[in-house]
């Protein structure tokens, strides 16, 4: 229970954040059912960051989690960004769109003192960041509300840098989960770890929870993970074709179908490794490629075909983010899906 | 219980085969403590088998498990084969050695009637593959002593083929494990699965005992492996330290290391995709090459620059199998650490 006294919820149930998929809505209703739901505020601005905060507010008296990236924002490369659009070019030439007229996107936003103003507003119970932390100045903000800290370590070595760096519990996120990889130390994917080999080696390195993340689909998952030791588990992608997430129906179809058995990871679509279903570009370029800008710059060349490709109900340039197993998704609202994720839990009490 | 039925062993509890690093000695060990005690034969001449299989009977009457590829043996591809020695060639300077001296290796046998000959006059109880599996008359023959078949898929696809194809069991192997991926229908590994989600899946999928390996360390990570639906579990990493393994003292030091931590699939050392500890050469040319010959054809050319650096004490040049959870490796014999492995299991009883 150590997970649940220190969150100060039912169940050691988080909902992944997934920003793109899903906003308050899903949180709302994860948090009333009792686990921990999530708002992703990578790839929202400041004002509408502050309407969902408010919506949760009026929606839930229970505690969230409020999620941030914390990336250190790059510098645009000119060389880097037109050879990325040569690579592309057969497509843009498919499709008919014009390279020159694509506008730098608005990418993704790391962790700022201006969002530490809006959160003050609402003094969420927990906050989590990807790919690593913040600057102690702005940890030490976060903490004076009383916010109980998470971020994700995708190896042993991270764990315990995020533990020396004053986390409440850590996040283990095996090579299994859906969307971006929380690497911070090493952007060598060939050293990712799976779930099984990751959770009980950072149980047995560090002393403060270990929440398991990647591959967990249903009760018999987390069954599996408290025996490797978890204290708790972060859900995503069971959670991708609930009634409460934004998930496009393109990316619907695709997880219902047996296309979602192949996934890989990919820095097509962002610029950073994220694992998502294998689709038309993935298999054409690769899923890792070179040339692809530094996150989040490698979003906006793809932006155009994306939109272009999804209108006529095709995923082919979308980012398909999903972990290696969709077994769990179910077209049902979030609120059920978690109380029958935690029944065992309860069972057991 | 029902893969104890059908391999009439006492605990489901697989010692993984992994040649060049175990002979009978470590099998005997694993039957004689009520596991399955798994003999490699890729790496044996006839009549090396034969003096294996003879130790066998005479040191167990428990049923045991006999190992082998069933690869097809590629055509030499001299072009291939010099380019990989053009890459290779700044080692063979540092270390004094002659290129054009270096014989073909012996390389690795797939299972032949030959083999089954020989098998025929010790009727092991289970036999297994990697690769996929033998024509349908090498199965017939081994089918004809009552021996249970057993081989490995690395997705849900490779599963539901070893099934239709009349294995008796599935190796569900994950992208943790060491050694070589059992992979047959793809030779993308990109599309990898980790454990944690492939095991469920293949569970799912198929009707016959799923068998969970990669990652699984210890009596805790049974336990998950079991939550998740397996019948059993293969084992391999935790066993190459013990006193009946003839893992090389090189090896050995570097599992005792905080080196251990960081694996990879490489196809440096065979040609195929196997994980096994980063050293040098996987470090300098990258882990995996497309310049590398078809297995089992690479390991010739590798095989001056590991036994001279293996020589002066350093692992630069070997194939460090292992798998990304080597926490469970313990220095006793083999025969305690199955016991260790199996203690929770009997306590159930």
């Amino acid at each position: 229970m150590i997970l649940q006294k220190l969150l100060g919820v039912e169940f050691p149930i988080i909902q992944a954040p997934m920003a793109g998929v899903q906003g308050s809505a899903l949180a709302v209703a994860v948090s009333n059912a009792g686990g921990v739901g999530s708002l992703p505020c990578a790839m929202l601005g400041l004002d509408a960051m502050r309407q969902e905060l408010a919506v949760m507010k009026a929606q839930t008296t229970k505690p969230y989690n409020v999620n941030f990236f914390c990336h250190a924002q790059p510098e645009f490369d000119a060389s880097r960004d037109s050879a990325w659009r040569q690579a592309l070019s057969p497509y843009y030439i498919e499709y008919g769109i014009d390279a020159n007229a694509i506008l730098p996107g608005p990418g993704r936003s790391p962790f700022s003192a201006a969002a530490a103003d809006v959160l003050e507003e609402f003094k969420p119970a927990v906050v989590s960041f990807h790919f690593g932390l913040p600057t102690a100045e702005l940890m030490a903000r976060v903490r004076r509300w009383g916010a109980r800290i998470l971020s994700s370590a995708t190896t042993v070595e991270e764990a315990l840098w995020l533990e020396a760096h004053g986390v409440d519990a850590v996040i283990a996120q095996g090579f299994e989960a859906g969307g971006h990889r929380g690497s911070f130390l090493s952007e060598d994917i060939s050293a990712q770890v799976g779930t099984f080999a990751l959770v009980p080696q950072i149980v047995e390195a560090v002393k403060i929870p270990v929440i398991a993340a990647g591959g967990i689909a249903d009760a018999k998952g987390i069954a599996a993970a408290m025996a490797l030791g978890a204290a708790g588990v972060q859900i995503g992608t069971a959670y991708l074709l609930c009634a409460e997430a934004t998930t496009s129906a393109v990316h619907r179809a695709i997880l219902k179908s047996d296309a979602a058995r192949v996934t890989a990871m990919t820095n097509l679509f962002s610029g950073r490794p994220a694992r998502g279903i294998a689709n038309r570009l993935m298999r054409e370029i690769g899923p890792m490629s070179a040339t692809a800008p530094a996150f989040p710059l490698a979003t906006a060349a793809i932006a155009p075909l994306r939109a272009k490709a999804e209108s006529l109900g095709k995923g082919d340039f979308s980012p398909l983010w999903a972990g290696q197993n969709t077994s769990g998704c179910k077209e049902v609202s979030a609120s059920i899906l978690t109380r029958e994720l935690a029944a065992p839990l309860q069972n057991a009490r």
